[in-house]
């Protein structure tokens, strides 16, 4: 039986940009575990069956039904224990949950500054009026302000992402030679305005870039 | 043989306040390690015998001499592989080259601008003419213009420290149920602002000051 996973899109269905749900797809190519995806759209979560929280990434698997992305990590590693980790024991468990705190509180605020309104322009007609009063709401203003002041949020931004370019002086990947869940955290919050932005938030760090286009292969 | 480590002091031999010795300080307690630290000024490290890199924490065992925080870590869970284990594993060992990058890109820069006049204040005479042409050719200041403008690098400073904050929410320690060396880089650097100035810079963040006082206890 194929695993699933409801992965959020845009107007066009093919466009997928949630980072938690980029996390999973990353996850399972990771484990070379075949899935597919079904496209929903902001205002379809909550009508997907099972979805008891009603968020995606869900991924159901033999009748299971997983939500939260690092919860679904845990499933995958508890479930398919032969094939390659994404946490390879307590520790880096634990510090995965460091490097999501990091990507959310470091990362994500300039990422939505930066790249709001294009998510709002690339969603259908309901989820545009949807994403631009929940956002609006939180952001305390409006998408096109946002948007206007967009490459002052990039300089912080990048300034934040210097950790992980020192760190990739050392080594490939935060998970050392070869990638871990970290990495998939962090690389789907940078997928996230790749998929949905013509706006390059990437720092001129080869390092970084380099990190990224191997991910992103 | 007991393990000998040479620490940073100020005039006054008992004040220690190099965050990579305090590093080190924290491993060999988690460990239960005996150890006893030779104190020793700024310009006093590049004579101490059997020192290449000129820097400290510098750990004395056995016949052995290891330098650089990171490598003396790694020393103590291959040479006590049965006492409590700073990484658990590869993953681990990898990530808390992150943290170390984190801490040294994300709170460094706002801790040595917070703190530079009172670890200056606190030195020797010899101590004081070095630090001082030194941290003010790389900070492009004057000590006593950082002192001045701290307040201003406090914010950014705590607004950087929120990715423990969130993830304080989950677990009590970068290392999960029990701290690891990602935790002592962490504390570390926080208790070095503590150990040579009364200026606070910690946020006044429940969980944070748990975490840390859990630490210095």
């Amino acid at each position: 039986m194929t695993i699933t996973l409801y992965d959020l899109c845009g107007r066009d269905t093919s466009r997928r940009f949630s980072p938690y749900c980029w996390r999973i797809k990353k996850a399972l190519d990771h484990k070379k575990l075949a899935y597919e995806t079904i496209a929903v759209p902001f205002t379809g979560i909550a009508k997907i069956e099972g979805n008891e929280v009603k968020t995606v990434p869900m991924l159901c698997d033999s009748g299971r039904t997983v939500t939260d992305s690092f919860a679904i990590a845990e499933y995958l590693d508890e479930a398919y224990p032969q094939t390659p980790a994404l946490f390879d024991g307590q520790h880096a468990h634990a510090m995965s949950r460091f490097v999501e705190a990091w990507t959310f509180s470091a990362l994500h605020p300039g990422i939505i500054r930066m790249v709001a309104k294009d998510i709002h322009d690339i969603l259908d007609d309901e989820d545009q009026a949807y994403f631009r009063r929940t956002r609006e709401t939180t952001l305390k203003t409006t998408l096109e302000e946002l948007h206007a002041d967009r490459d002052r949020h990039r300089q912080g931004f990048q300034t934040n992402l210097l950790a992980l370019d020192q760190m990739l002086r050392r080594q490939r990947f935060i998970g050392g030679a070869t990638p871990n869940f970290a990495d998939f955290i962090v690389y789907g919050s940078l997928k996230w305005p790749a998929a949905c932005s013509d706006y390059d938030v990437l720092p001129q760090k080869p390092r970084v870039l380099d990190w990224y286009a191997h991910l992103d292969a």
